[in-house]
């Protein structure tokens, strides 16, 4: 298997999945259009109540955001992916909680709308299993620049057509990816319009 | 009652504590020696599963910190809370987790070391209630600064002794405080020793 590649797979726009990495395996997630945001979340195979964890992540970097070459760690402090490569201009969203359907319904949307946290829950249980908790994602891509080392806001991805970053696994994990379906505020490009990513499964390098 | 206090409680280093408030009520925080961070989380009464949520107050708030004047929204976007005054420079973390037994296990501590998630549920347990899940806290006076829009770092608190908050009940919820037990950061201040608070009920304004 080594050094083989499996096969890239689409994700529609506002949709999910889950994968399932072994230790040494990765992932390579690409933005084809260059304007989705993609929430993910990462679950460890042994116990799916570790998983990662953006707060811990950033007490152990001591940054508000991960780049490439940087360790993405659990809830316990154990490294559970390495972001290994990152084309963009490395805006991935560390800040803010996944859309669910309380958001919709703050926007006035009609209930059902699509969302990140169902869209997780589904794409675990596709593969049997639940999670206890929604932890917080790392959502790629997502724009949220920080300003006077206070101010958010939400905008439009810096990312290109084509940018890609690469997971690698450090142990087996569970990585749920959802391309995420908010088309009220501008995160998924300015016209608003949720659009398709892919992903391959890498062997172990 | 209106206007009536009800008396001081002290939090002893380390120890937690969980109140009910009634839609309207206060409660006064006060950092008696000036030096001690706490863990403070938010329920609302009528649905445990409704919590005060950092994230989605950040993502109100547009601000990574919340300030005086602030309201502290729950994971459905509600109010729950005003942080109705603050007389401290107003240095208070969002960005962390709470302290557990996993990161004093990290720290190379001994098994059984005092820590906020389980503070948080046994001041819960105490009420009769039990939380899904633990959420990230507000913790005050907790000096995380941040510089170049990305770094973070733990500092000793700004606070001085006497210092304190008030966080107004926007609808009836449970309140738990932590005066969070670190003794190997300096986040307790630079001789890392836990040290009490106090509060007190303050009646609907």
């Amino acid at each position: 298997m080594k050094g083989r590649r499996l096969g890239m797979r689409e994700i529609p726009g506002g949709g999910s999945t889950a994968v399932r990495l072994r230790a040494g395996q990765g992932v390579r997630l690409v933005n084809t259009h260059g304007s989705q945001v993609v929430d993910t979340w990462c679950l460890a195979t042994a116990d799916s109540s570790e998983y990662l964890s953006v707060e811990q992540t950033r007490r152990m970097l001591f940054r508000l955001f991960a780049g490439a070459g940087d360790d993405l760690y659990s809830n316990r402090r154990n490294p559970l992916l390495k972001l290994e490569a990152d084309t963009s201009a490395g805006r991935h969203d560390m800040l803010l909680a996944c859309c669910d359907s309380w958001v919709y319904q703050f926007y006035g949307c009609a209930p059902g709308h699509a969302n990140c946290r169902d869209n997780f829950l589904r794409a675990l249980a596709e593969l049997g299993m639940a999670a206890a908790v929604v932890p917080n994602p790392i959502n790629f891509w997502m724009n949220v620049p920080v300003t006077d080392n206070s101010k958010l806001a939400l905008e439009a991805p810096v990312s290109k057509p084509g940018d890609l970053i690469v997971l690698r696994a450090l142990q087996d994990v569970v990585v749920v990816f959802s391309a995420c379906p908010m088309d009220v505020t501008p995160v998924n490009g300015v016209d608003r319009t949720p659009r398709s990513v892919a992903y391959e499964i890498l062997a172990q390098a």
